[in-house]
């Protein structure tokens, strides 16, 4: 290609994402017959075409774009996609089509073309390599790899640089080199967990193809926090003190990555020793097993749950009233004032999620329960369990609250559950942020048989 | 009621139940009519119309008893549902029939009228009760009523009588009452776990709602598996010797609470020492918590995972081909020969669902997949699994075995698997035995866009 050639082609490219910018999707279509290869180029900050188009409210370019097989998975240079950016100016029928998968025609083959939503904490921007945990001359040679990227957690929180004005007010993960860590990694009391590599978004388009994609490590440190900060000389660093609201402030992807690494973090911290014989135990395969030391144990023979992370399944359910019209919402004493959410419980050994969202539902608030469906998972890694997101249907209505469990639960007409979502200033009552589960099955039932 | 009318009654129930045997729908809805409550009678053996017509494959008379109402739950003397009845006797188009819930229209309200089907380990027949949990007074007083059930376990294996020719061939749980059982309750080594009481299966129809239903107990010894035949007279109980084929011979019923206790009891078996500090811990709360003896341990301090019963949720999958008409099957070298089975492993900490099943999908036979779709889940208790059961479409179709983990993994036509599993007497290759997920699992997919 000439240097003429390229010239004349970021002319186009310019000419594109300018005509999806305006919502001119003839000149849009007519672009894209002539050099389909435009579809995912970027101008200014990495933005594509799609995100100029869901930027500025165009439906209809978007929709021709996603059409046309577009990326809707980049990001800028900001790290947002697409839909990031239209959820963030309002553009809720453009971040809808953008958040549903284009995978529509094979969801037939599932028998449902229902699809779960993406919930926070659990998008996978690494690629975990779990075959790699045991290999290690290649685990050695990425500790050393420039391009490695380190996290540091101090008492399973991460470092985190809070938001400063030029940032867009992001909490951020605070990402660091082999040289700024090599030190602890000598220490015996950190823990470094292999976290896995980065997902290669386009890797058709550039050159990386041929080299290997960065590695990812958590540091888990026994050295307090104020030790660790002194190591950087950046003085908006620090380590949340309040996970439950402090985490929840990161973008989708270094959250999924924080959910990650805290759960198999916090197993070690919980987990040191042998459950089955008392002994100690050694960290082994990149942090996802601990062995006993004791050579007599029993869990060394064969496989024993013991030496594996601990995950705990945990059912949330919105429960609808027979009427249809109306949910079953509860609080603990610990939620902020005028707080409901839905109910919870884990599920208990040799039972369905099913059976457990019965009674669970039944304990809490003693109201039965019928039809039972999944909608949608969460990992919430405090400490380390995997939320299984249910609606269900009640079978009788009379309420009557386990007072050890909840202080509080009520029926809520579906009308005041929009009010207080979307619309009053004053709110009779509130649910949970939109980066719990809860949150996003409240939303699921209200958006069943509406247009929300 | 006079003892005429009693025997005007009995002389009623008798023609309804005559009728019903015979398929005379006609004659059944004239007494339904009249008088309404003979619907549920039973007559020889705890047979109610609705067995006997399902008995003799009368569709339409299950299908008008249901519309009446009929309890389709209510067991016979043998413990048979009519559902297990139409099962056993090849009745297919009634089982489904009777496996179908009656809540389609409650079910509408969930957004998909979808219903999981029922898996093998995940009948609760008994009210887990867990408030009665910390009730010590309530609990000693069930140890010694004489309607309490203990269940047996020696090295995780229950106590069970095996096939005679008069008991229909069926493996059955042993059940002991206190006098049989109370020294052992003595011994300090004796696990034992409060499994629940019954649920009621009729309350209405019966004076056995004043009495309180039994209360089951399972008890984990460490007596050797000899000493505690001694124990009985009968010859024919023993403990089965290789659970994952022995365990599936129970009725649904007793497989629902052999998976609760099998679960806790291998929790015991593998956690009697504090995973934080190494520390002996105590058994409390009837069974479901252990806790640190050392009380200077954090454990203590706050709620922890550590001191309650594990489960480890997994994922098991049926990958689809894109074309819609081949599944993607793989076998372990521990496989009987010709057996090939759906996919499976644990999921990860601060992993979703569906992302687990792409994760292990490629990393066991490099095949990537799209959209997943949960469709039911089975407790697997050995020891203590959830399995999380979906469909899922591939994006591709190459296949490269993780020989590691499977030893081959395959595209297999739909036409294929339907000859292997319901038609060929020599059927090219077989799958697993209908009391595991992954068969279910097959069978759904097959069901879908066909009768079968």
């Amino acid at each position: 290609m000439t240097s003429l050639q390229m010239s004349a082609k970021e002319e186009m490219v310019e000419k594109f994402l300018d005509a999806a910018a305006r919502g001119d999707v003839v000149l849009v279509t007519a672009h894209l017959a002539q050099l389909p290869s435009v579809i995912n180029q970027t101008g200014y900050s990495g933005w594509t075409a799609l995100m100029l188009a869901a930027r500025n409210g165009h439906y209809d370019v978007v929709e021709k774009l996603l059409s046309h097989g577009c990326d809707k998975y980049l990001v800028n240079s900001s790290s947002q996609t697409a839909y990031d950016i239209a959820k963030f100016w309002g553009h809720r029928h453009i971040s809808n089509l953008l958040s549903r998968t284009d995978e529509g025609s094979q969801r037939v083959l599932l028998g449902s073309e229902v699809s779960p939503q993406e919930n926070y904490f659990s998008r996978e921007m690494l690629d975990r390599l779990s075959g790699k945990r045991t290999d290690k001359t290649w685990l050695e040679s990425k500790h050393s790899d420039p391009d490695t990227v380190y996290l540091m957690f101090s008492k399973l929180n991460p470092m985190v640089s809070m938001p400063q004005e030029d940032d867009g007010g992001e909490t951020k993960l605070c990402r660091f080199r082999y040289e700024a860590v090599k030190d602890l990694l000598q220490k015996p009391a950190t823990v470094l967990i292999f976290l896995g590599v980065e997902k290669r978004k386009n890797p058709s388009s550039s050159s990386d193809a041929v080299q290997e994609p960065p590695a990812w490590f958590a540091i888990g440190s026994d050295e307090d926090a104020v030790e660790l900060l002194k190591r950087c000389r950046e003085k908006n660093f620090c380590f949340p003190k309040s996970p439950h609201r402090d985490l929840l402030k990161l973008n989708e992807e270094e959250a999924g990555v924080v959910a990650q690494a805290r759960s198999v973090l916090s197993w070690h911290s919980r987990y040191s020793f042998c459950p089955t014989c008392g002994s100690s135990t050694s960290l082994e395969e990149a942090g996802y097993k601990r062995s006993c030391l004791n050579s007599e144990c029993r869990s060394l023979q064969g496989v024993h749950n013991t030496c594996y992370p601990r995950v705990d399944p945990v059912v949330i359910m919105l429960v609808i009233h027979p009427d249809g019209n109306q949910c079953l919402l509860g609080r603990k004493k610990m939620f902020p004032a005028g707080m409901f959410s839905c109910l919870a419980g884990f599920v208990e050994p040799g039972e369905s999620l099913e059976e457990a969202v019965r009674r669970e539902v039944e304990e809490e608030s003693g109201v039965k329960v019928g039809p039972v469906n999944y909608v949608s998972c969460q990992p919430w890694p405090m400490p380390s369990s995997l939320m299984m997101g249910c609606l269900a249907v009640a079978m009788s209505t009379d309420i009557s609250v386990d007072e050890s469990e909840i202080e509080e639960a009520r029926w809520f007409p579906r009308q005041q559950v929009i009010d207080s979502m979307f619309k009053g200033s004053h709110p009779t009552f509130s649910v949970p942020p939109r980066q719990t589960i809860a949150h996003q099955l409240i939303r699921h039932w209200i958006g069943i048989n509406s247009n929300l």
